[in-house]
């Protein structure tokens, strides 16, 4: 992870004390277990609470200095843990296995990592929403291929990426359950050593499921899925990304990232003002992608289990949640201060002499009896000239004077067909559909 | 595509003439619409429906001749359908834009080819779940780092490709929800020239759900998603075939692929029988995994459309739904007739000298009184003699012979340590978890 | 391959007929060696290519039959030939592996198609350099984050084209290299059945190199890095697609890709002229990207060889060599017919009221003394007013009105900083860098 | 990065102090010839190079405070140098961007870490020579698919892996010279405010080429091939950690990683003995090539230029390059220290009875006048006698015993075609290509 695009609380969810504080929950959570199914005494469970209950300091260089020697991270975590507790420990990690600590402790990670973006999310599709609402009714020209099509309002810009955030939340609330599940079994997966209830009981307590069929390893299939969906929401911040990057383009300049006072926009140029934190989102975007690749190499471990998906997990795990929740809580904040400039949107969407009527035209003309081959004919030779002229001329003028147009369509018909309020009148229906009824 | 991966029934569905088929649907679907609204006269949409009921061919080539002049694909096939319809044909697409016709044509093939995708994973669960009670309770050694750890049974192995292939049967009706969106927004999405209430029409007849925004197109989070949910299950079929592989080592040759009799296996080595299928679906897998990559970078859009992520469709969505399906179908086949050697899986599970049940004398030895590290370092000091006798000594004897052992276990109790039955004993808990109760 | 995106000289490459034709090339000269090693009679050699020199029709179909009995592509083909040529083929093959003659034949494909993309990036640079000492001078803005910075010319932005795109040819030859390898080294490359230089004789027929070591396949580390070329050049051309498709835009309308006089832009919208050839290419860059990450996971082969490679090189090898080739010679079109408006880009240039030399105002202000804190503070000062008014206010004037600025410089010297000619006294200079001496 | 996958050099080319130790240099270097050329003056330059010549401290946090009100990363840093050098700093940067200094900078940086995995992949090559030229006649069964095909030698197996690194190595020295370029161009690249002269004598001074045309900043694709190249690298490791892994599996057992005394394999499983580096070394061979896609994507800046790069860079910089150099610092150390069992390499050759000579038995009937078929229907016969006997049987005794067979072959003949000499006739040959002459 780059500290950079890192924010405390996700970053916590990786540090060392995190995971020990984890690891030690589920071996003291299996050991009141293996107590009450009368495996290990009742006073070896008590032993490793009452030491947890005293708050101790997790030293992870003491760890660590036991792991140089074992080359073990979790024979040199227990090591430490019976250091403290004393003789009892000799109960803790019966009939477990590594793999049992590792891949639950995991799990608990990315729950907690996945309760933070979803959080995110929340405040993302919050902040969407009020701007959406506040400019519902905004119109601006709506753009295919880059080229001025016909008009939209600003708000339905913003409902439709309303809409793919709420997609968004709902895959991660299936991509968080994927890998929400606990595996206490053992060796090879039988629970030849230790007692299914074990699971249970420590999956219940961690909020989790528990993994029907491990292999020691809890199946990467899960995770593979958790971080294809992290990859699909980072695409949808590129879009808004760079949607914002193109509205801020100086000939477009319709919207702008908001631009505190001490800032520099550029060494050299002090006039510039540039949408350096949507750029950012986008490359960030590419990073959060990029974890799905390994994620997918990752599943087909060889026969019960091998540890390659291990390194590629001590990267992506960090690196794909840190970033996205960064880069969620910068889009939230880049959409929440985002300067809208609603008259540059109109001066725009005037700028090519109402070309962007021309499909209406087109419509009426076929309504008033042309064929579609020769109404498309007589707008598109009305349209060249204005599109020629850069906006200059009118099409309404244009279309008021050409004779075989004339012939079909008054004056006033083509007046009216002119008018702005003729695109917007499905929003009220589209907000609805998007963000409920009013 | 590659013909000589590719199934009749799913290439069929990217055949230009199901395109064409879909389109005349939607568009005279919507006529119907049209006509209800009053937009359009009854009779423009029963000349439509007239004319399908005579069953006309495709006439893929005369379209073809139309677009190499018109240039664009849903003109070109207006102007073919006006041709044969006749006059009333010009009230077809009103206020509709291209996209509306192949956005929608593109969500019906993919729910066609993922109903295909799941009842590949039906037959190909049938399968697992088959030989997987067959093999229930058949020993054999379970393998991490390709090392032999403890036995499993061979269902066990099974059991863990059925509950993985289970999600993905979850995970592909998720993906086909994804998709399976209609959208008849026009121009701009904005319904400005066409009521919405069209595209709830289509929408119905078309076993669609309405798309709550669309922006001239539907938004392609949505196929992102779909297409990652295949690398996903891309990923799991990776994995049982390198399992399969990996059975199949001349040194293990615990499970074969089934070997027909006029096959060759090398034009040089006559004696050959290699796992070319599960090779094979090795590389299919990374292929359809290829698609993900680019279905991400189709996301971001330039604001309301623009059509870069029309060339990367045309290659992955018959490349990634004909690939996978034929992966399935393939692996189905594996698994069906499967080649399993038993009594080569005990020969192999009793190679190693008794080694394989070392975690559970350390157990006992601790249970016995020995503090972990004293158990660990009289297993060990045992395990590796048998180890480097390569599996000539037997563990039992060994230990047995070993005073600082015996003082803890008596030989009875050390034999009694021995028996495969106790790996096997939560085999049924496993099952009813993965396959539900008997 | 998308026939819609393939020309007919690379896509026929991949076909059958040519496959077998090298096959035969590759047998029949190994037969030649063989005989001149006094192996097999030099009237098997003469035999076989005494039929070749009947110009046989490839019966892609009759072999088929064939490989459907034997399950094995190459036996089947040997047995049509040896259908043909009679009692002397069976001479043919001797000591030889299929992949021999499998990986040989797709080194030439691969030269094959390497050799013809060369010929599309000539093409393309050529275009390229023509148009770019076209506009060497035609000033236009140069923007960073999409915000005009200062002027540059149009011919400078060619410039950048051509350097990368001849960086590309470079890669290619050297990938090229790579892949240009002939092995003919029997099972598991040991040659115990077949003479090295029969090896040196085939490789030096075909114009390949030996391969120094195969184990029965060439290694894939080559292939990987052919295709991992392919990848940067299909991200250079999105790179230019991508600045076409911007200067495209309406608000900007710089350039056009050339509208052919039938063209329909929209069934919907006759007005509009979309940059769909771009766009286009800025899917297939996605594609032709799209195999370099199956390449890369296929260089992992299990011992001497596995067969996983052979699925996924059925689809890249086409796939990413025929888009390539289609993307190269659209792009080369694209550039070629570009049609570019330096009066558009003279107005976009003027529209920020003097901004762009805001730079040179900071500089010169640091010469007369200021220090550069002081610099940035007049002229962001004065900037930020020009900004907010969208140009409408010119800089110059602000300047000149402004106190502290003049103290340090005259009204004079602040006119001569708004030169245009300024900004192009090195162009000369770059593109002698780039195009060599005049 | 993670610390645990990362060697202190490399990562400290990656550190603020490497970076602001290159910004400085950049800059004084510049100054040198702005001085020269008259452009500042010369006691500008005298006092920076002599504050440098104390060797002032990097104070990164003094710096990053800055950062944190100016939000821009190089006026943050020339402002910490001019609080040291004082009034003559103004003079620092004249003309240049920020991207001259970031750019040229991490070519700089790229440069060294390139030149530490060039050392990285001697070493590597090293280790793997000496391991081959032990083992250059050590028979061992060559095997396709996983399964027995040929003899090969240990030796031959680890000369495929030196040409395939050697070929990385010269790969990587054309990555190198990719990015080895320096860019001091001033805004959107075209020297207005700073002479070519600058740029060619800080490149002149720090080792790179000039580039020839940027535009403000280094074109991508050249980043984009450096990490391309990575990947390869990556996945040549990834192809001989598998190979290893394989050799270490319980049934194969022909080599080993080093274990080391006080190592445990496993918590629970006394005797295990992991190739947990090479399952490692598989894991981070994804993550360097994760690094591949983000780069390619990178390529298309906006225009002139955007920051979308930076943060990617950010991640992928330091993450390929430190996990690689770590990587084949950990491959040298497996091979060099591999612990290789020839005894077991010569029982697992034989245990087959013989079928690895199947194929020159097939080679003699056919040239003692049997048809191809005939020669392959015999062999195959007995062939499959012994694979059913599971090595039992022994081919030579079957063969002998055939009449069919020995109508062509005599006994002896029989026995001589059984010689294991016959597959390493020529491993002087391939040694020779590979390493050159003895």
């Amino acid at each position: 992870m780059v500290p950079r695009y890192a924010r405390p609380q996700m970053t916590a969810i990786w540090s060392p004390e995190n995971r020990y504080r984890i690891w030690f929950e589920i071996e003291a959570h299996a050991t009141d277990a293996l107590a009450e199914l009368g495996v290990v005494p009742q006073s070896a469970a008590k032993a490793l609470w009452d030491w947890w209950a005293t708050e101790p300091t997790i030293d992870v260089a003491a760890i660590d200095a036991i792991e140089a020697v074992t080359k073990h991270d979790v024979i040199a975590f227990l090591t430490w843990v019976a250091e403290h507790v004393g003789d009892e420990a000799r109960f803790m990690h019966q009939g477990m296995t590594s793999s049992d600590v590792l891949d639950t402790c995991l799990a608990v990670q990315l729950t907690q990592a996945a309760d933070i973006l979803l959080a995110d999310l929340d405040a993302l599709l919050e902040a969407i929403k009020r701007r959406a609402h506040e400019h519902k009714l905004t119109p601006t020209i709506g753009r295919s291929h880059g080229i001025h099509a016909e008009p939209v309002t600003f708000g339905l810009k913003l409902a439709e990426a309303y809409a793919e955030f709420a997609r968004c939340r709902t895959r991660l609330i299936a991509a968080r359950a994927e890998i929400a599940t606990c595996a206490i079994s053992g060796a090879v997966g039988t629970f030849a050593n230790i007692d299914p209830r074990v699971e249970a009981h420590v999956a219940a307590k961690l909020g989790l499921a528990i993994e029907p069929v491990s292999t020691q390893v809890i199946p990467r299939d899960r995770h593979a899925m958790f971080f294809a969906t992290l990859g699909v929401i980072a695409s949808s911040i590129e879009r808004l990304a760079v949607e914002i990057r193109h509205l801020q383009r100086t000939e477009v300049l319709e919207a702008e990232e908001y631009f505190s006072p001490g800032q520099k926009g550029s060494s050299a140029m002090p006039h510039k003002r540039n949408p350096v934190l949507t750029e950012n989102l986008t490359g960030l975007a590419r990073m959060v992608r990029s974890a799905v690749t390994p994620a997918l190499e990752n599943v087909a471990l060889w026969h019960e289990r091998d540890i390659s998906h291990s390194s590629v997990e001590r990267f992506i795990g960090p690196d794909a949640t840190v970033t996205l929740d960064f880069a969620l809580a910068r889009l939230t904040g880049v959409v929440d201060k985002l300067l809208v400039y609603p008259a540059r949107m109109q001066k725009n969407l005037d700028r090519m002499g109402g070309l962007v009527h021309s499909q209406r035209v087109l419509l009426a003309l076929t309504q008033a009896g042309a064929s579609r081959e020769d109404s498309y004919a007589l707008v598109q030779r009305n349209a060249m000239k204005v599109w020629e002229s850069d906006g200059q001329l009118s099409l309404l003028d244009l279309l008021k004077a050409d004779a075989d147009v004339t012939a079909r369509l008054s004056a006033d018909q083509l007046t009216d067909l002119f008018d702005l309020g003729y695109h917007m009148k499905h929003v009220d229906t589209i907000f609805a559909r998007v963000f409920g009824a009013a």
